[in-house]
């Protein structure tokens, strides 16, 4: 991709967003910045699944109320989640009627969903549409690894997968901070096959596309007032510093991991931090968006396996969607 | 929607396609036009889904090579599939290193890949995209139903997911087929439960699809020389026509459906046709593109369930995209 295919002709304003989530994350350090929560984890839902996509909908016209817009107001929603065969998000959408894409990045949803709907919005083919990403601990326990009950050892580079939603409302006009540029990820396999560290299967991936977005756009770190990756966790987080200390390029205090923010390690029992679509998009919408940052570069992170790859003996590949956000 | 964002700015060229196949698409009335066929399904993998995942692979190449262009050339791929975390998209890209777009809309990948390549050159963030979408018999036994060995019985209305996979290069520029229009579908919930009578389930979205865009568009079918629908099968062929002659439109010869086209329904045991994201997009470019309508419209249809979410006992909700394709 070119520098002209990077930055958006016509930027596209975030109106509103919003993040709703559950236990862990209303104990955790930014519990408060949350527009819901819900303790129980079910929001008043039968099953896991059916909790989540309940969720997402939540979100979703929770950034509606924000945006004073209805759900007749959106062209399109793009949404994605964890769940085999995307059921949160077709399920959370149901009832809207909205124009609707299903999108699949793992934990990098978010920023897939964004930069989609800002390429569409710039070009003209929508005017306003919304994204949204979520995940939940208990559906996403027991797809991935082992029922709840079972009770299994996490190791310590394990992450916790997060309970929550983010949504966002996208809009050619209006007020709020732009989405200014959007980079698409290149899908990069570092070896690694061991399920429980995704933030070393994802780091490479991570260090391709910001190293790409800094060689197109002739910027360095010093250039932005924030830049944060999805949810690479306590392994990935290092990794990715580490290569680009390679490089001579310090990532500095700017430098942050959605993953790290959304839990208190040292008092939570998370492991390596949190992940899932849920994490990085409540943590953009709850704690980011508020702060204003001038130029922030904000970076998902997934891990493109699923437990058959695993259980086939293939590495895992990773993925990280960027895009910059100007308030 | 309106009909300003449905008609694309500049329509971009399908420069290439390519359909590659197995053992009952080699058997099918259009075996001969497929690309390449592998009668084993196994495309020299040693399991079902990365044999998917090859497929992906080999046909994005195919397509590549006919349009005289290699993977470098291309500014996004935009791919899905019907495996659980959509891993035949991502091992599928893996090797090529070409900005990834993970999207997800069951058997309408292939339209809801188009459409949004489509709208990303219209609108300048790409001059180049590759789309992919696949499905393999075995896999999505094995995945949806049961593993083959079982020998499960089959109702008359289930249908037989095809093993192929399309690939389409898009570009700003160039010579062949344009899109000319594209309309996401909504999320619609017919009632329906039986997960073997996935035609019945997705024909209301392909209704309220068609419906839309003839109404946007103030068209009607006499204005088009083929109208196409995904892989509604023998049962959803029927409900479509049967919902639109409600509303005194009759659909009429120019409507065809590619579940029903791409096997021999006489001769081959497929009971109610085929479906799968690789059965609309084979046909589409094995078939359809080589005819030259002057105006077609190509709307894959999706069933937007899980194995999960119907042992929860939730309906399944179908959704339809829809292109218009001007040779």
């Amino acid at each position: 991709m070119e520098s002209s295919n990077i930055y958006l002709k016509k930027p596209p304003v975030i109106l509103a967003s919003a993040a709703v989530g559950g236990k862990s994350e209303a104990e955790g350090p930014h519990g408060d910045c949350f527009d819901m929560l819900d303790r129980t984890g079910k929001f008043g839902k039968s099953t896991w699944e059916q909790a989540e996509a309940e969720m997402q909908g939540t979100a979703l016209s929770l950034a509606l109320h924000k945006a004073k817009l209805g759900h007749g107001d959106l062209d399109m929603l793009l949404a994605g989640d964890l769940m085999n065969q995307c059921t949160s998000s077709s399920y959370g959408a149901l009832s809207f009627g909205i124009p609707f894409v299903g999108i699949y990045g793992a934990c990098s949803t978010s920023a897939e969903g964004l930069m989609l709907a800002s390429m569409l919005i710039s070009g003209g083919s929508a005017n306003r549409v919304g994204v949204v990403a979520s995940s939940h601990f208990c559906s996403a326990e027991r797809q991935f690894r082992f029922p709840l009950d079972y009770g299994g050892q996490r190791p310590p580079t394990a992450q916790w997968t997060v309970t929550a939603a983010g949504a966002f409302v996208l809009s050619s006009e209006g007020q709020g901070p732009r989405v200014r540029a959007a980079l698409p990820g290149r899908i990069v396999d570092g070896g690694i096959t061991d399920a429980n560290n995704m933030g070393a299967a994802m780091a490479p991936a991570a260090y391709d596309t910001l190293k790409r977005f800094f060689t197109i756009t002739k910027t360095s770190p010093a250039d932005y007032d924030k830049i944060v990756s999805g949810d690479l966790g306590y392994e990935g987080y290092g990794i990715l510093k580490d290569l680009f200390a390679k490089d001579g390029i310090a990532l500095g205090d700017v430098y942050e991991d959605c993953g790290l923010m959304i839990y208190n390690r040292k008092v939570q029992d998370v492991h390596a931090g949190g992940s899932g679509c849920g994490c990085s998009a409540s943590m953009l919408s709850a704690v980011l968006l508020p702060k204003k940052y001038s130029r922030m570069l904000y970076m998902a992170t997934g891990a493109l396996m699923s437990p058959m790859s695993v259980k086939q003996g293939q590495s895992i590949p990773g993925i990280a969607h960027l895009v910059q956000i100007e308030s």
